[in-house]
């Protein structure tokens, strides 16, 4: 069985043979595996190790363990990238955004970027007959959900998303349907691509940071909600974009993450004093609406046709990393093993 | 296996023979189950059926599945009576309370008032060394917790509790505890250790609704929060003890059901309206804090020994229902097998 | 000055000289007011006195007390008509919803259907340029606001709307504005002029009761919304569409009052504790969206040419009373002082 | 009559003649002012400006303008140092706390250390016959009370407040009142009296940052709540308090300003991504919960008499000063005009 392996920016594919099952566990056949932004960086702390990866899937069961119930052998599902335990105390204390005891593939060591891999079964959901690219997308679908629930957008926010990539998109999709008064987003021009979809997508104004930092643009309007979804350093141009004129009670929910220096923000806390501002942390991990993500798919709250701007044969990942990477062409990239792909008819 | 069974008001006892357990269940040997005031209805409906019952249960588990992971052999526990899924579109999107496909001992068909009961293993909490007598009233607690929770109790509130039954005194216990400003409850006068114990818990004013209609008495202030655990045409009480002067915005939460015209509520929905109150159902299925309920009890957040009135072995099921029905005695009545109940030396 | 009196569902015009204003208080040229179903109401309570009326008011400015800071002579406003004093405890606690002081032209009893009025200064709300029929919908779309957000409806809610008057229509309006899943609205099939608004407005389905009655209904989906706008006896039907199958947690908000028997509500208080629901009142007194009201009048959140359907000049009050009580033809009908009627070129 | 002023840290009197009074302004006798933390701080922008100064106050109102309606002349009051202004959108739209036209003494250019002040009379609130040093500790109560607030702190929080000032004590009464789990407040061990007065209020442990920094001490427990009244680089260690352990979901509130490098905190985004973490700034202009404070005073849920460290006369305004920022002695400083002091027969 045909699995990719990254060390560094280089990927190397391995032929391997999955264990057997515990109880609880799932095979399930790749259909579909989304490249995230985090598949592409490269954390310093493992840049010598090679691992498997691969974390946006879809596909079908092939095999289960003796206690599975939720799913069956021929099911076609998605895998949350994480789900809630059920039996720790804050699963017990109706927190499950709290859990402790997530279960995840993440815990087997086999992803999404190889043909074959094992997954707790309580990671996965019936996917009906969503076609797998669309159905891959479910999982970043679910973190922008908890962006923009955590920054309690309502119809009357004009709302600024910093960075266009696939989750700004989805985020901009959500809000756009919530009847949210202003939409601004900030983008680089040359993200032609990601530019396109969100004047698709609903984006009333679209900003360069590069021409004008946000710092200094004029809104014309206030910015009281905030949707990062680029570097921790930029969380500051957050903060100053909801300090004009005077207005307060601004929430920036962020997710990302840096590595070095990159990894901290800094900014004046007397002005988020002065404005009354929040700074939330979106994590989806564990996953909270993955049921919620797969509906707005398919009934296309988020248009996911828009959004999959390329898809590869597993055996060409390599390429498919490189184009996921150049930001001005790609928005999501799709991997898909080499007979799904062929009998997919997709291109 | 001796287990007792109800019809009517009638109290058999039978030796069975528990099946075997399926891949995701436990066996537990009950030590301890509450009697409730559902246990004490006779629901007419099923009248002249003869069921299992008992459902506030601590015991030990002596036996569990293949697949069981949470809780070992040996393990002491509790039972929630009512388990989230975890896989349900519901559970999935971050709305357990309102699981669809719930778990529960109940769909066993084996019950608390009995030496052995099957249940999901899902459904049992370690209780660490608690002794089963207070361990069960977590059930319980955790319905007051849900009750208090629902009707968003703060430092300002005047509460006022309907009902001085155990649920009713363990919601005065939490309210206490959270420091609300002034707290009535209604009780009878000849409820006597109930009234005694709600002078214990802290209430500061206790009101005998057959000498003065709650609708009548002078509450000397503004009664935002009024917690009811007495039957459904009580509900005309709490919304007129909400209507008192020129105020606003009481929240009322209930539990509480009734059988033919007491299934009932009925009041004047001109006041309901001019007082912009609210009325909230309290029904803890799924249990959501049973960790919670736990830990109130361990720490005395709730005093369990102050509510536990009476304890039984269960060959005296029958004498045990009465005095649980006799509420100017009991508070919370507690039925143990008999070899328990002699080790445990209480009475 | 000509001011119209209502004795029971009698009415008649005087002539009024307008005493001298306080001076925190200013008069107002009356240039729309807004028929509501309350004035078409005859309360018993009342019936056999002739009082001044007309609630829904838009105008100009003519005179203002010398303390009056908030607005100018010449200014075109809207009033409230109820403000939160800004001085009692609960103003001064972040509770201006529970206002015990409220500030509103009931107090100079001078009302909207006359050529002018008084009002504490503190009840008008610039309107800019916004025309007077289109501004004078402000008042009761501050109802339809607070409506909605009391059921927390969001992007996955399945909402009812019971009751196709303007206030529904409003509430209609918004909740399709915030991409709510699905909207089913209940009104009877002679309510044409009615039932063309809510296709317009965006209802999925309309269901007219006299021919299937909403407690047999099937939804199709779960009903998790129900906003209110029919009398009291209804609320058991909401009741009864929020527990079809096996769901939970449905919230009903509801307005209006009733007379006589017509101000109860009555229920199944079992289904309603074991659905989980909640009632909730909505009484916009104080007004707490009045700016908001007009910002969604002029940016066509809320259509308000297509919710007027009828407007006459004062003089012809007792025609337009009748047409609005005519509810196979009347969405909102505008009375308008004949000279203003006269200029607006309206019809 | 005489006023203080301050320049750097120089501190002058000056006998002033107050202007008359604009109709909707009071005229106040000044009974005690305290001292805040920003009162001791230099700002470096006015350095080199004159300038009046204390916003703690209590008082007698003296004189009041003709529209004044909601205090009369005699009245026992304190002042509200901001308050929401009732008309503009915000405060249309039920988010007073977003106020955009506050209405403050600030306005006026007199401040509390002076024998007579003027205020906007919707700033002044009625205070009975609560003596004026206590009652003048009803401003930073409210800003105690918003910040804890924001934390949505609850019974089962963990607490670590960051700084026993006068408003870190306070919100540590507030805590223990509300029967939060468990209460940590880091101080430095020669802050004697307020350590004393943290052990008297109810902390549970109190942690000495010199000897351990927080972000190494084990608090044994998952801290979910901090509470920083320290300067804005401190929030780097509220945030690593949050990250201990598997736990996440911590919430921060702050409130505090600093100069300089000192306005800047900065922290790892990374760790405050993966733990979920919020951070909220508490700012409470406007004040909020003006009538709150006082009835918390009243009622002794915070024991004002505890928190009086000193009492001085106007006249050892400087003195008071130099006592006040002694943080190993003081904790609230509370000034009083010569002849209040005197008949007040405090020391």
């Amino acid at each position: 069985m045909k699995t990719a392996f990254k060390r560094g920016s280089e990927i190397n594919f391995k032929n391997l043979q999955l264990r057997e099952l515990a109880i609880n566990e799932i095979k399930v056949k790749v259909e579909a595996c989304g490249i995230c932004g985090t598949d592409l960086h490269n954390d310093p702390d493992v840049a010598d190790k090679e691992l498997p990866f691969g974390h946006e899937i879809a596909g079908t069961v092939i095999e289960a363990g003796k206690s599975v119930l939720n799913v069956k052998v021929g099911q076609k599902v998605v895998l949350d990238s994480a789900t809630p335990c059920g039996t720790c105390d804050y699963c017990r204390n109706a927190q499950q955004e709290l859990c402790v005891k997530i279960k995840s593939f993440w815990g087997t060591r086999t992803f999404g970027f190889a043909e074959e891999m094992i997954a707790p079964a309580i990671c996965a959901i019936p996917r009906g007959d969503m076609p797998p690219d669309i159905a891959a997308l479910s999982e970043p679908l679910g973190v922008a959900i908890d962006l923009v629930r955590l920054a309690e957008v309502n119809i009357n926010s004009n709302v600024l998303l910093m960075g266009p990539g696939p989750i700004g998109l989805m985020a901009l999709a959500l809000v756009k349907h919530m009847g949210v008064h202003k939409i601004f987003m900030s983008a680089f021009a040359e993200e032609k691509t990601r530019v396109e979809a969100a004047r698709k997508f609903g984006a009333d104004v679209i900003i360069d940071p590069s021409k004008t930092p946000l710092a200094d643009y004029d809104f014309g309007c206030k910015i009281d909600r905030v949707l990062v979804t680029t570097p921790p350093p930029t969380l500051a141009d957050a903060v100053a974009a909801c300090c004009q004129g005077k207005i307060k009670g601004g929430i920036i929910s962020f997710i990302g993450i840096g590595f070095g220096e990159n990894a901290y923000c800094r900014f004046n806390a007397n002005d988020f004093h002065f404005k009354k501002l929040q700074l939330r942390a979106s994590f989806a991990s564990p996953a909270l609406f993955g049921a919620q993500a797969l509906q707005y798919l398919r009934e296309g709250v988020v248009d996911g046709q828009a959004l999959v701007s390329h898809r590869f044969p597993l055996s060409r990942l390599p390429e498919a990393m490189k184009t996921a990477a150049d930001r001005t062409k790609a928005v999501k990239v799709i991997v898909m093993p080499d007979d799904v792909f062929k009998s997919a008819n997709v291109s």
